[in-house]
């Protein structure tokens, strides 16, 4: 008898919304739940990947066309898919990761206005088609975000961008959370970290559900 | 008044069919003809270019999906064309590039089996629909190449393939060729060194002729 598929959850949000941090969170509460669980991030997750990601947040790589910096995050995504999502998936383990392709469609098309086609294009052949089967936007003003991470090191070929960068970034979340209300749970994300956890485990409980049948 | 736009040179053909050789060649004629002249290669070319080559080439990333090494690919074409390319024929100079868009026709697509279409896509958006003036397609026996590229040191992630993989890259070079009579000339790779340079000297008469005008 071959196990059951596993499910695919992805964390989204801007910057210092607290998607490492409700990780964590996330982690321990599945783990509890005696799911195999595999936690992975993007750009990155393989070596490959990581290999992107740092070229991709080099702050010193100020002059990085547009085109370029999406096709990088979809070389990475792609590596990620075939390499390490999709085999975990089918080996009935579950799969949570820090970003996927909604990342995309918010900072490379809303940030960068790269058109949505040509990133729906992208996702069809690169990503194979997958989607998460749910996905946590963690939504907060633009000003909370970045004062949240303004405490760590050196700012990233990202994180330097301007307000207007990121609320572009931020309204293109919530539409694609308004246009997907199946696959999202959008989290208010100025809450406690505990409030936020428990939002996102009050989400998750569905598909643990089933899972335990 | 502006400069007339410069034209656009690349040479392809298959490992060790001797692009480098002839370009060190072609570089010394074209700029004897007071052509400002800019020298480049894919992938490479630029700063992100060239970490994204590194990563390209790297024997020990076997792994490396087909998907992420065309992303890859384009990834380095769109900045080169972005920031290197377009700019200078822009300002009336001539660029000399080994290899471009073709090479992911031959080696992505027809080595790899990336369908053409995808290719075509990523070209008309990520390459900015750019194509050579003139394409040199030096063409050789696969055997004749490997055996001429075997004196240098270690062996890249592509050079490592096996020789089905690069009778199929030769094959869609040629098919390339073929359905673009007016823009390539194809060049037998297997004559003295002098003598190719000669073949392409004669190719690049007509557009040197049109320049001096
Ligand atoms: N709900 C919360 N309330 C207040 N502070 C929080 C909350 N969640 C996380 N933080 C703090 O905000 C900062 C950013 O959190 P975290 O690193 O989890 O964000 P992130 O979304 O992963 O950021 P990035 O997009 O940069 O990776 C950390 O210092 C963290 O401790
Ligand atoms: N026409 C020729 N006849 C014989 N040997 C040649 C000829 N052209 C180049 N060579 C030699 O073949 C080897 C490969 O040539 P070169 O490096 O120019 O090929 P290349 O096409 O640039 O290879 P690669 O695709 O690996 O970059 C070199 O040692 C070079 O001196
Ligand atoms: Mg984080
Ligand atoms: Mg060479």
């Amino acid at each position: 008898m071959s196990a059951a598929r596993g499910k695919f959850i992805s964390l989204e949000g801007g910057e210092g919304a607290g998607k490492s941090t409700l990780l964590a969170g996330l982690h321990e509460h599945i783990t509890a739940q005696h799911v195999a669980l595999v936690q992975t991030r993007e750009p990155g997750g393989t070596p490959l990947g990581e290999a992107v990601r740092a070229i991709v947040l080099d702050p010193a790589r100020r002059d990085m066309v547009a085109e370029a910096e999406l096709l990088l995050m979809f070389a990475s995504r792609a590596q990620l898919v075939r390499e390490v999502i999709e085999p975990a998936l089918a080996a009935g383990q579950w799969v949570l990761c820090d970003r996927f392709t909604d990342a995309s469609y918010a900072y490379q098309g809303g940030g960068r206005g790269q058109p949505l086609e040509r990133i729906a294009e992208l996702e069809r052949w690169a990503a194979d088609g997958l989607q998460p089967d749910l996905t946590l936007l963690l939504d907060l003003p633009v000003s909370t975000g970045r004062a949240r991470a303004a405490g760590r090191g050196e700012a990233d070929r990202i994180e330097v961008e301007a307000d207007a960068f990121f609320e572009r970034v931020r309204s293109a979340y919530r539409t694609r959370a308004a246009a997907e209300p199946a696959r999202f749970r959008v989290i208010d994300a100025s809450q406690p970290a505990v409030a936020v956890l428990q939002s996102a485990i009050a989400a998750l409980t569905p598909l643990l559900a089933e899972h335990a049948l």
